[in-house]
């Protein structure tokens, strides 16, 4: 049995504000959930609708469908969901190859992000204080659980930027051609808003100015969605080692 | 004005049945309108709040936002909505570079991949007939325009593939490292499904097998979104150009 007082409180961790408030976030559905287990996150409980998870030291509620709805950030809940405490913030390694985003507005795009830092071995994301929480509902949906192997810091990323000493690139549509740029080791790699790109006061800080070239024809895309261009950054990245 | 039995069709064109019966899909916001309306596709209607389409050979119909939000695919409408035609069926050039989706289900995906292909120069995009379809409004919208400059084919893949003489690879877990592969200028790629990846019908037909290598240290990421791989696929082939 849940409460309705649990209930609510669950589902108000869908927004920013109230995970804040109580140091929790939600996690849906079977595989996320095992991952998180298998972390260094720490479950509060799980509540499943069948016996999915039944190791005895768990934290397991039985639900309805219909109260597992109501919790559910999902149009449609999965049949389990589970909360689970909000990480200590870290600091930043100053070491190593580190990409930043500044103001990534959409938790699919911030997801998706994660997940490639995962594949490419990107031990750490630095967001800007304006970029999507990683706590909201949909990133931990989108991360399929590389959440749980990339440490995400939010600083404010003028003055993280003032105060390091690795060499910092940025990404714009008018920088020079990444393929034939030789790209540093250590370094900081900077994606911008979806909408706007880099922020000026950030661009300021900017040392090498990247782009990825264009070969249409008739050359009017816009631009490349944010997440596919780190797609195609950090296989630049790698694909030198 | 705009009559009810005219919004009821408006808002059927959300579906794939009453389009391809109606032959007409929606398309919304000025910008999509706009490179919609310089490109080959025609117009039926435009259906604005507001003045933003003002030239006298358009047709356009001013409504209120209840009736645009009737009419809209979207949570909340944009300020103007266009019905335009399908375009007909166009045969595949035999000829050149060719990406090809098995099944790939998201529409946010095909939108993204879409705009791959127009920003890497890529003419035409094949489907099998399972994937997603390129007028389902989500599919318009995250194409962002690219729908006018990248010719989008549905065919039966197994046929296809087994009448071109151009040589056929596909993207696999267990491929060869990409990074190290001689890839051919004229030739086809072929990504598979989210959930499950290439068919094995299509499989049977693959001559070269890649894949884009991990680096994570804990090598749990399951695998790529099939938008990033792409994103990363597409680069690959245009930087050795």
């Amino acid at each position: 049995m849940v409460s309705k007082n649990q209930i609510k409180l669950i589902a108000s961790l869908h927004q920013k504000k109230y995970r804040d408030q109580n140091g929790l976030f939600i996690a849906e559905g079977f595989k996320v959930i095992n991952e998180l287990l298998h972390s260094d996150f720490e479950l509060q409980n799980i509540y499943q609708t069948t016996a999915l998870f039944s190791e005895k030291q768990l934290p397991v509620t039985t639900v309805s469908e219909t109260d597992l709805n109501k919790m559910s950030a999902l149009k449609t809940a999965n049949n389990c969901l589970a909360v689970f405490k909000m990480a200590p913030e870290q600091a930043i390694a100053p070491q190593g190859f580190q990409l930043v985003l500044d103001d990534v507005r959409d938790p699919g795009n911030l997801g998706t992000i994660i997940r490639l830092c995962d594949w490419f071995g990107i031990p750490q994301l630095i967001c800007s204080l304006q970029t999507a929480d990683l706590y909201n509902p949909k990133v931990v949906q989108a991360t399929m659980g590389s959440m749980t192997r990339v440490r995400v810091i939010y600083t404010d990323l003028s003055a993280y930027l003032s105060s390091t000493n690795l060499p910092i690139m940025g990404t714009f549509m008018d920088g020079v051609n990444v393929y034939a740029t030789p790209l540093p080791k250590e370094g900081i790699l900077i994606l911008g808003n979806e909408a706007n790109g880099i922020s000026s006061a950030v661009e300021a800080l900017v040392q090498q100015r990247l782009a990825i070239p264009r070969f249409g024809a008739v050359q009017k895309t816009e631009s490349l969605n944010v997440a596919t261009a780190a797609a195609i950054f950090l296989s630049e990245m790698r694909r030198r080692d």
